[in-house]
């Protein structure tokens, strides 16, 4: 980590010694009893792997902790389950439904709000500056306009900074690693929520080249993420009913549900919103989830169709105009012959290389500014600053250089636009005359695309007008990713791809038939594929978009070509920012180079495990020197003839029983007291806050010397592996399972139960590889 | 088993004997090594269950294998793996490319194929009765229709009945069971293609009310498992770089592409193809799947509309007017109210209590014709011949029974309909006349449903038409599947929905301001949801084949509730026609009851294994008295200090290695000589055929006492779990990974180092229920 700040990350890293060793020195000078909970596992040697920190770029540094979709079988769930009524469970699946409605209404509401905010703020803030150009009044238009950004920016970066910094960015990434088992909290809390839609309002509004599509598919998890939970326990906004959803599975389910809910809302596009939740968001799928969030999404377009219609006729101010985005705009029917094929395969491979171009250097714009934002929320603040000047400069500096181009003859439009949304501003020129490259950039950015798609005005555009913003877009899509504004990423890929598929359109002219606003749509589709990586899910969204399904194969063929290109050089955009981040992200395939090591060898030690009747004095101990989330439980003698592996415990549920105080002078086993005490909902995970932690204890000295059987909060049947399995196939088992932990056994029967513990950092390629370095495919020979 | 070939059932039942016991008692008596072979596990107590035999409906009873999609880890595939070249894998990586872009070509040519075949055949009988009838000699004319339909009904029968009994039926349960890891091999044989096509084309032609849709997606299933298999090896057909392909992982993956293929081409819908792969068909799916397919739906969609163009203006005969469906013949505009709403959730709840019972009735008559079925290919034909007799009669007859109705004034097509396909057929009319049902019964399936679906002609067909049809239809459409032709569900589905969708529209006509084709469409929405429980994947279905993106809300609606509804009283139609095949299909989700129960309650004994080196004649015996398809191998002194489990090996690598007769005289470990003489390719799984069977070997009698190392091809790696884990989580465990078996290891030390081994047979619902009666939650109490 870049500030040091390790003691806050924990992240499971159960075999590894995140105390220090005077502490582990201590303990194990204890007495003989002591000294016996911490076993030296029988490997061949111990490692320690200093090489394998990862790096985090980025505002928020937080505590990164494991999601577990485990089903946990102890005695005490055990007995919740089998006592649940046929109405609780009646009750569980209707929930569900309400849940998934609820995060249906509340992601269609916000997408809404946040348009019509946009539409309003964004269209008072350009017919001012129009009417201030109309009285040539210049300078002042330009300080209005620029001005007017400046607040809109600096009121976003000072939510960010200030507020939520986790708020900052896309979003997609964070939720893609949730999704994935990775929980940074401050991620989906509720005033990142906040955050998160106002300053997304204020950042689109405030003409930046950022959308709104990551940020509203993270406000969607947000809000599924609080309906799941129920409100602050804190302000006892919680619902007894939401114990069921109390648990990783199903709070990632609705997670899942809210994300797709985010892309329907966003684009207007249901099924391209469940698309983009089963290809980019998920990795985990069940067939009942397609069902859920595909109703989420139906829910979400009900709304906002409901609302569109009420906008209807100006009720709404500004919006209805040219709110939420829908380009049905293309009625170019397209029939291609060989040369528009080969035309639509060179652009693909362009679009390919230009989108891997784009990561490249997002990653490298990030890096830079990971630096910047570091050194504290002014800063953030400033280079918010910086970019919104710069971004205004573009826009009102940039259509001064463009001719004025006389209105075609023939058209419905108005000519010049008169209002705020349409295809041809006048800007400085004399009546009857436009500026086109002011009708691209003195506009919203979704008005920009609609012009930018719009089919039979192959004319429209100057070769040098969409060079030029081409490139200005290009330029700004890059460096404004970063800033400490939330910034989607599809509508600067999608704008940059619009115009470079116009710019070849309008070049090839007269060798192809195609229409020049197809080839707007292709282009975006290529710079989507190669920087984003999604097929399908884009496919279906321009589509939902267009509303034209007959180009279908067309944008098809242009996705397969731009990603297959843009993958010869890196990784898509996302997966390279949850890298940056230091998300351990799990990929869902193994590397080639686990085929040649075993589970044995990525386990490292010491070990820490408990009796099945354990001393209080201990297991306060053992939490408060290690941070350990999951230690074994070991029965032995006389509980047992010989030491075997009773299961996993989870320091969670060991904070929760000691908590309940039920301790016995003997050591016997005799759990009656605590199956009466506990309830199953009593270790349910908490949705924010960190549940009962090591510091609200208050253990009497007396106490510390009784014991506490812990096998009605053992976890009987964990998953394990055998020390000599393949680690390439205990890592698919992991992933596909999505453990927490993974329990390797000893293979000969003179060891101990338990070799050690596997955990998702074990299984990191930076962890493996910084053990052993040899099998690096990137290392350079010494 | 109705017809008691128990015995030619392969499927895994590794814990049961299936040899006789006789046999078994003969071994058991054998010498003390020998003796030793066969363990006894340490379970409570014996349990043989009778009571989960499985029935099979269907003509065709064939060996059902489990397929593996386990990586396996032994010396002689780590040694292949390592040695392979960059060359190699580039070579891999095109051929998968390949082979996705031969998979699409080659369904979307059949596609294209049986389109042309089907319009041109149907076309023609239907104008050569159209002709007799003009010269007003009717029975020559139901003579000429009737006749025709037979004697295309007669070829596919006998094609089914005498070629490929496999090839009858939809396709679709099967292609899923392949897909979940269940493989019944003549389903994917070439001559079961060569059925499926021919016969679809009969079929379809012949009048039968049935579809094109399932044949499709079990052609194109059958396509891809050829191509990767590549070609017979029996006729040398075979090509050496698709060794890589020769396993059951790969095969899979192809397979999937090719079902989606299947439905890409039947509707011309590459999205709704890719989604009916990923929700109904495949069991497993990775993300890199999703692009293939969609890569291969992609081709498929190139290829059709490469033909139609070629088509277009009459090249192909008939075809052209009415093939390949797409019906973008809708153009209302869905602007809906309040009581519109109301309307259409009642629609779908009707329909979804239509669809479910038309799988309750599609599973009763299914029962019933299989009695019929399994008395010999002559029945078959007869039930075949009876069934088109019927479907004749009803169509040739009913349109007698309607009035005549004037054409509508302002027209654009012509009225009464020239020609084949229209929707104003004359039939006994008088000039400027029509006959309604004519329209419907009168022509192809897939311009009925095209007549139905049109908009804008709410008064064209009368309320007692459509009643009379939707009748007809839902009932031919009950008893024609069954019979041994390859039949569709998909487009009777389709054609009873939209006439009781447009029997609800014109019904309500005066109440809703909704197009009666739109609710012929939101009809066959709810019908489709209700028998066949996919929402995504008809939803975009619908939404290709009608062109029309802004009904997407309702039909999302209708879809939601019918499906819902109808789950309330049974299961999916493929799901139930798997389960009526025996087919043993493995669920998603583990059971409830399964969480009473641990790994080694299920498992049944006795127990063979095998030693680390073993000795080749008592491979043999056991390989002949059982049916086992894997063997735990025990690694026991002098090899290791105590026994302990080596791993796993299957009899199809057993079988090789015997073949290659590397034994040694001396009971060692030396894997040399195996090393060199075998390459990983010689275990490759043979497409077609079962590979080497044990009647091949050719072991002399001294060669019997001699020994063979089995560490070279025993799986080191296999999946183990606790004999205490919970059965759900072992079930679970066991389908997301695609195990074939699952090692049931002892928990505490002093006991044999294996417990059992689970099979996809142990986990099946019958099989546990039928050892543990009392969690049985429909056993009547006693």
């Amino acid at each position: 980590m870049m500030d040091g700040k390790e003691d806050e990350r924990d992240i499971e890293i159960e075999g590894m010694i995140i105390a220090n060793e005077e502490s582990l020195e201590r303990y194990r000078s204890g007495s003989a009893e002591d000294k016996d909970l911490l076993r030296q596992p029988l490997l061949k040697n111990m490692r320690t792997n200093n090489t394998s920190q990862l790096a985090i770029v980025g505002a928020n540094v937080c505590p990164i902790e494991s999601l577990d979709y485990e089903i946990i079988e102890n005695d005490l769930f055990k007995q919740d389950w089998r006592s649940r009524t046929k109405v609780e469970i009646f009750q569980y699946v209707v929930l569900k439904w309400t849940l998934a409605l609820l995060i249906g209404l509340g992601t269609g509401l916000v997408g809404f709000f946040n348009n019509l905010a946009v539409e309003n703020i964004a269209g008072f803030k350009l017919l001012f500056t129009n009417s201030l150009m109309l009285r040539e009044k210049y300078y002042h238009a330009f300080a209005a306009y620029a001005g007017c950004n400046m607040a809109l920016a600096i009121a976003a970066a000072a939510l960010c900074a200030y507020v939520a910094p986790a708020a900052a960015g896309s979003g997609i990434p964070e939720v893609k690693a949730y999704l994935n088992g990775v929980d940074a909290p401050s991620i989906l809390a509720p005033k990142t929520l906040f955050v998160k839609i106002f300053g997304s309002i204020f950042g689109v509004a405030g003409g930046f080249v950022v959308g709104k599509e990551g940020p509203m598919v993270h406000t969607g998890s947000c809000i599924a993420f609080l309906l799941g939970q129920g409100g602050s326990r804190k302000y006892r906004l919680t619902w007894k009913w939401l114990r069921y959803f109390k648990n990783d599975r199903d709070r990632r389910d609705l997670i899942t549900c809210g994300a797709a809910a985010g892309v329907a809302a966003a684009f207007r596009a249901p099924v391209g919103g469940v698309l983009f939740a089963l290809e980019e968001a998920a990795s985990w799928w069940r067939s009942a989830l397609l069902w859920r969030t595909f109703f989420t999404t139906a829910v979400v377009a009900v709304v906002l169709r409901g609302f569109i219609d009420f906008c209807h006729g100006g009720k709404c101010g500004l919006f209805g105009e040219g709110g939420l985005i829908m380009f049905d705009v293309n009625s170019a029917k397209p029939t291609y012959s060989t040369p528009d094929l080969l035309a639509v395969i060179l652009l693909g491979v362009i679009g390919g290389i230009f989108g891997s171009l784009y990561n490249y250097l997002v990653d490298k714009v990030l890096r830079t500014y990971s630096i910047i934002n570091e050194r504290g929320p002014i800063l953030k603040i400033v280079l918010v600053v910086a970019i919104s000047l710069l971004t205004s400069c573009c826009s009102y500096g940039l259509p001064w250089l463009s001719q004025c181009i006389p209105c075609p003859a023939d058209l419905g439009d108005p000519c010049p636009t008169v209002g705020r949304s349409g295809n041809y501003k006048n800007f400085l020129c004399p009546p009857n005359h436009y500026n086109d490259l002011a009708s691209l950039f003195l506009t919203t950015n979704d008005d920009a695309i609609r012009n930018l798609f719009s089919s039979g005005s192959d004319k429209e555009f100057q070769l040098t007008t969409l060079l030029t913003f081409f490139v200005a877009i290009y330029g700004l899509g890059i460096i404004t990713y970063g800033i400490a504004i939330p910034s989607g990423l599809f509508i600067p890929v999608i704008l940059a791809g619009a115009s470079y598929g116009r710019l070849v359109g309008t070049f090839l002219g007269s060798f192809s038939y195609l229409d020049t606003g197809l080839f707007a749509i292709l282009g975006a589709a290529s710079f989507l594929g190669g920087t984003m990586r999604m097929t399908v899910s884009i496919c279906v969204i321009l589509l939902e978009l267009t509303n034209d399904l007959l180009m279908l194969p067309l944008v098809m063929l242009v996705l397969l070509i731009s990603k297959t290109v843009a993958d010869c050089f890196n990784k898509g955009v996302y997966d390279q920012i949850v890298k940056l981040k230091g998300l351990p992200y799990l990929e869902a395939h193994a590397e080639p180079y686990m085929r040649n090591l075993v589970a044995s060898d990525v386990v490292s030690g010491p070990l820490v495990t408990f009796s099945g009747v354990e001393k209080v004095g201990n297991i306060l101990r053992v939490l408060k020197i290690t941070k350990h989330n999951g230690f074994p439980v070991i029965d032995e003698p006389p509980f047992s003839a010989a030491p075997q592996l009773c299961g996993l415990v989870l320091r969670s549920h060991l904070l929760v029983l000691l908590k309940g105080k039920k301790f016995t002078k003997q050591r016997v086993r005799d759990a009656s007291d605590i199956m009466r005490r506990f309830k199953a909902n009593d270790f349910a995970k908490p949705g924010s806050g960190k549940g009962i932690q090591l510091g609200n204890l208050d253990i009497k000295e007396e106490e510390m010397e009784m014991y506490v059987d812990l096998h009605p909060i053992t976890n009987t049947s964990p998953h394990t592996v055998v020390e000599t399995m393949s680690l390439a196939k205990a890592a698919i088992l992991f992933r596909e399972l999505g453990l927490r932990h993974l329990l390797v056994v000893p293979k000969t029967l003179e060891r101990p139960p338990i070799v050690g513990i596997l955990t998702r950092h074990d299984l990191m390629p930076e962890h493996i590889l910084g053990l052993y370095p040899q099998f690096d495919p990137h290392r350079k020979k010494p």
